[in-house]
């Protein structure tokens, strides 16, 4: 690809020869020859005087900037330029069609012309497969799933009986959807189960990370909202509704019954209790532990988790206590030595 | 099932028209003109008006509770009563029997007459199964491992060679049990492997989650006591010993060595460190960082983990901390300006 | 074995009888007639007087410690004697080799004669294997993966295609390699994915745990530096460089683009925010949330994570913080009433 073509792929403009070509993009400290450099941010500068790179990806701020390949790629938004580039140049492998002949289908399914199912996975009975949907190898659906068009499953998943994916769908390897949630009633101290007979809804356009596990409704139904991004290692707890076009970063929890609007960011590492309702918008930062309510676009952090810069702030304050516990002795010990006076 | 037929079977009671039926039970937000609507708790109350339910599942507390269906199954617990209702409402499906004939399982095993074992299972030599026992699909059951009476392993689990496996435990689909613990020794900041040779066994009535890690013994043995109970994404060390009947809810890790005595809960992301004693029936809280031992019955959160109540307090207390820094100085001020007079 | 020949392997000494015989080794609570008892530390002193074990494996520090076994090895290092001691009384089994009936190994990979694919894993074209690799059962090995020498994958691991794993690293069951990073470009609300068409090279002598999940590079890599160990449940983010010798306990989670050196330690459940640069030789202590860089052989906790002495102060005065607030109220009134007479 020249960089003219780039720069018409992304809406930007070239800096220096148009005709200049390159066969991938990779980061500044990584770039060869044959390579477009994308410069991510300003705290990477330090790379560019080694850049082996042909040619910089790099933003309207950054473009002037002294070191580096002098032909250049100049964008709005380098990370919206990379979505634009990188299905140019590498695209889709073709797939394959059909079922392996080793996987283990049951008669009952209709497998479309352009799906496939790999090697050793398993479909059970009453299973719906939308068009070109792929099944990876190794995986497990249950009875009665239901899969939307061009829904891709990883190896290794289970899809648990009963669960509804949308269209579009991706779910990456070892994720468990549709489990069992943690429903026990305790009595002389012995958990008796709660049999877990609701249902696991994951709508359209949603990305599940690798070895997530969601669990289905005790009664009623686990919700993953359109268009919602989960990362790896994210649990979901049984009844959750995850609102549309949320964000959830890896290993987040949330506890059952909780419920979230649209858009909804959380930190990596996040935990939200259970029977919570959560605003849209709201941005729970990393590691932040929610036990109460938050509301719309609210952002919060820390356990229990309260406004972020309120937090932030509360934290600096703490590590001067020391100091204030030794600026209070000294306070008490001035009035005492007066009033002994 | 009729309300009167409910009430029996809960010992509750009915108000309304004992002869309505309902097919299901549902949450209130979500039920409709067949089903049996459950009213959790009083902050779900502001679902009622909209309520589609025939009837609703109620406690004694809020039996009178104006909104929603008038006709009422009233009982002591409503999730107590689920638990009596759901099984005769969704009776189990008729199971597998059988070895499936992709499953590759060595002749030396004998498969009970009740058992099953799924397509392209792995059931190593050495193996013994109780009667009852469920295999899914794609798991491994590695050499001699023990496995009780009407165990079930849902989908893509491992069992590593070894492990031991009681009466009617449940492991749910891609968790990992018996794994090697994670023990190096370090010179000269190199990490040589301890070999892990020890046991792990998991007692009668236990249930594990989806996409768990649970180690073996270095040498002696990992332990999850009879009755307890774990949910997704949980990590236990080597040569950890879970009390019996307790609660670990999800992405709890437990690192080696520690022992937790019976009835002990852990709030989900809760991290205990190696080495420490639990005591029976402590409480620790979602997130909490345990890094000293525990007493028998003690409530502690954050991180380090200290007394419940005493962390939420000081919590409070530190959101006022910038304040009290002002106050501070304002004193520190006016004590100067007295002495300089 | 005999004590002697311990004493001898481990560079150790006998205390007694040096021709009492042992089988194998047990922690000192749960050791029998047969074993060799070890004694990791002063605090499991108090199992020592029921203790059944034949023998002692102990410190220099506690050889001469009253209650337990007379006869003894005493060693520099418990744990270094232990890793000596375990490969000779607990010998590797006899390992298959050839690749199983029932696995689908695509006709252009070659398998080395030492070489093992087990039950329904799947090889896909493309893959290069190494002498004496081991694929466990139920194992995805995609397209154009490369794995070195003697490297061992347990069941139900997932590599995506193009994942490289070095000679000797061992995988433990249910993790995933190779994932696609969590990349997306937001306007309006939705979110676009950016292709993650990146490496994942995980080098020579790594040993990763049960269910973890490592992404590939968007672009560029991700690297896990050789010698490292990461335990189970851990999340590496895409473009992650982890230095060699490094140590992750489990349910560690790294942010996209961070870059540790050499050596560093991440204990359980810690969190390292993305684009950051973390020293050589640092700790991170369990459940620390990095936001931001570390220098070398520092050492942080808390959130956000600071010096971990400082840290830990202020936490204890902390709990102190409801006393002075109350202190500071006495004296307001003190100096109050002063001024007011």
């Amino acid at each position: 690809m020249t960089l003219a073509e780039a720069a018409e792929a992304t809406g930007g403009r070239v800096l220096g020869d148009t005709s200049v070509t390159f066969e991938r993009i990779s980061p500044v400290h990584d770039a060869g020859p044959r390579d477009l450099a994308m410069l991510v941010d300003r705290r990477y500068a330090t790379d560019l005087p080694g850049c082996g790179g042909r040619a910089l990806l790099v933003s309207e701020a950054l473009c002037g900037i002294e070191d580096g390949p002098a032909d250049r790629v100049v964008v709005a938004d380098p990370h919206a330029a990379l979505a634009d580039l990188l299905p140019l140049l590498h695209p889709d492998p073709p797939r394959d069609r059909g079922v392996h002949s080793s996987a283990v289908v049951d008669p009952s399914v209709v497998v479309p012309g352009r799906a496939s199912v790999g090697p050793h996975a398993v479909v059970c009975s009453g299973v719906t497969l939308g068009e070109g949907v792929r099944i990876g190898a190794n995986c497990f659906v249950g009875e009665g799933v239901a899969i939307g068009a061009e829904t891709v499953l990883y190896p290794n998943c289970t899809l648990y009986a009963g669960s509804v994916l949308g269209d579009r769908v991706v779910v990456h390897a070892g994720s468990s959807i549709g489990v069992d949630g943690f429903g026990y009633v305790t009595s002389g101290g012995e958990h008796r189960k709660v049999p877990q007979v609701g249902g696991c809804v994951v709508e359209d356009d949603v990305e599940i990370g690798a070895n997530c596990a969601i669990d289905r409704g005790s009664i009623g139904r686990t919700v993953i909202g359109a268009g919602s991004k989960l990362d790896n290692l994210v649990h979901i707890g049984h009844n959750v509704t995850i609102g549309p076009r949320s964000m959830l970063v890896a290993q987040v929890g949330v506890a059952g019954s909780t419920r979230t609007g649209a858009g909804v960011g959380m930190g990596g590492q996040a935990g939200i209790s259970g029977h919570l309702r959560i605003g849209a918008r709201a941005q729970i930062a990393a590691q932040a532990g929610v036990i109460g309510d938050v509301g719309p676009g609210q952002v919060v952090s820390g356990y229990p988790a309260r406004d972020h810069r309120t937090y932030l702030r509360a934290m600096a304050s703490l590590m001067k206590l020391p100091e204030l516990v030794r600026r209070m002795g000294r306070l008490e010990r001035r009035l005492d030595g007066r009033d002994g006076a």
